[in-house]
């Protein structure tokens, strides 16, 4: 790739993240559907809050944290994504930009508070996830910065942002910019519901816009409607240059046109909270890709920072990734 | 003890933790102590937290840290302290009724943001604090709840509100309602720096006041200006009905009288960030005490609740203690 001055900028859901243990009854009597992302409004993020146990909090929103997993593997980063002025807006902007990570967005004084996303884990490390969006909802073609675009290898985009008009429009009007000025467009589907809410304009996208796709199993089988894993990898691969599907403890499957590599989960000793694992193996796919590796290794380093991260509460990396992917043995 | 509807009713600086992870290094590029806590204003804490890497938040505040322990435990429990209407008020006030502990105090809508503390969690597992009080010293005799205080067996102070007139006048005013009702006071020293800070007092505090005194080596040590642990707690005897005195890995002594107790440390597989540990100590102990089992449970059920707290980020328990404590073989 070019000499560019950002390895990997993305646009996403700025959120932080109120974490809380619970059992399935809780899940049940809440009417929370498990393992998946559902959007919630104020009113019921309220109830939900206090319905919940004692929570730690921690930045999240699925791109961002993509993007503090590149940051400290030592990729030059940027990130686009709207919060609050209010005291979870400002844990946002310090956790990211605390790793480095150029934020020039800027915070929306009045309407709604920054986006939270209630997050219930559960004793088998499932989580499963209430978001309240907040003032992510202002994000439109106006936060993005041309400049800050084309200087990126590759724009990450997440699933979750087709879900609003006019970040559908931002989203639509990055990939232009981005292509125009030589760089590669990544998404993320997000969830297998959010690829329900909208297949066809997403298989649109993906086969026009899209040049390396992440998806795990749920959501690539949701997006062509079958049952067949390998049938739904087939067509993917008509329409991008890369797809890295994600299997869980199944490992990962790349393919790239005739390519095809197929990459072992990475051991954990005991997993505590999945949430941020498809983040995170992307974070990891992409440091070694914007560094020229084969993919072999893009899914290696994507496997070991997504073991990181279900190592322990939140969705960002607590070990240096850099260091994990350096002492593992090649593929 | 009597039917009193409150085991124990606790009043302490209600703090949101904000915990990081650094280096020896950031300690002395940033002049922080090593292991104690340092009082500072709303600009070193605004400084403080820029030059901070990524944080977790999570309820804090020692006294109510040891009320969520008992809680945790099973206890019947009050808190009185001072949050502000803001997004980290609304997080402390969620994370202590979540446990169904009693809080009637009123967030103050005007004046400074709510308190927090900056933990720096260095390699070996030791916590410095930079504690911004805002909010909390609000806190005056005014807050006192007389029914609440009169209902509890113990009341329950922490040291660090010595360290404001209005909080001090507070506190004498809740011994003299507790003790016209029967309960008994208990006070944790809190910090060898705050014991300095007010030396000559807390000694009058104690022989005059206290009927449960907790602290560890160096705060006991600190406030009887000796480095005879031995005689330290020879002195205090005199002074107190009970005194716990806390040694890290080489447990705990606990005297009453003419008894002494010697509690072992409980074994952790890995000690991660030491923060909470006599304040979890401190529940475990009143836990016990409140059900008038003998001294060597007491220390035994805080030796458990420590080690819990000990072994992951953050002053909270992440067990449930009661089944912990349950589990463990009698002294």
């Amino acid at each position: 790739m070019g000499a560019k001055e950002f390895d990997v900028v993305a646009i996403g859901n700025a959120i932080v993240d109120v974490i809380a243990r619970a059992d399935d009854g809780f899940l049940a009597a809440q009417g929370i559907d498990k393992g998946v992302m559902t959007l919630i409004d104020e009113a019921r993020a309220t109830a939900l809050y206090a319905a919940m146990g004692p929570a730690i909090e921690s930045s999240g929103g699925s791109a961002a944290n993509t993007i503090a997993g590149l940051a400290n593997l030592g990729a030059a980063t940027g990130y686009i994504g709207v919060v609050a002025e209010d005291d979870l807006g400002a844990i946002f902007r310090h956790d990211i930009t605390a790793l480095g990570v150029h934020f020039p967005t800027a915070p929306v004084a009045a309407g709604p508070a920054t986006a939270r996303c209630l997050i219930v884990v559960t004793p088998d490390a499932q989580r499963s996830m209430n978001t309240f969006l907040g003032a992510c909802a202002d994000l439109s073609v106006a936060h993005l910065d041309p400049a800050l675009l084309a200087a990126a290898k590759v724009v990450y985009l997440e699933g979750y942002l087709w879900d609003r008009p006019t970040a559908k429009a931002a989203f639509l009007e990055a990939c232009r910019l981005t292509h125009a000025a030589g760089g590669k467009i990544a998404l993320s589907l997000s969830d297998p519901f959010c690829v329900d809410r909208h297949r066809e304009s997403f298989r649109a996208l993906i086969a026009d816009e899209v040049d390396i796709l992440f998806a795990n199993t749920d959501e690539l089988t949701a997006l062509h409607e079958t049952d067949d894993l390998e049938a739904a990898i087939t067509a993917t691969r008509e329409w991008v240059d890369i797809a890295a599907v994600t299997r869980g403890p199944d490992g990962a499957v790349i393919v790239a046109g005739d390519t095809r590599a197929e990459i072992a989960a990475q051991p954990v000793p005991r997993i505590i909270d999945t949430t941020g694992a498809g983040d995170l193996f992307a974070a990891g796919f992409l440091r070694a890709y914007t560094q020229n590796l084969d993919l072999a290794t893009c899914g290696r380093y994507g496997a070991i920072a997504a073991a990181e991260v279900i190592s322990h509460f939140g969705a960002r990396p607590e070990s240096d990734l850099a260091e994990l992917v350096a002492a593992a043995p090649a593929a």
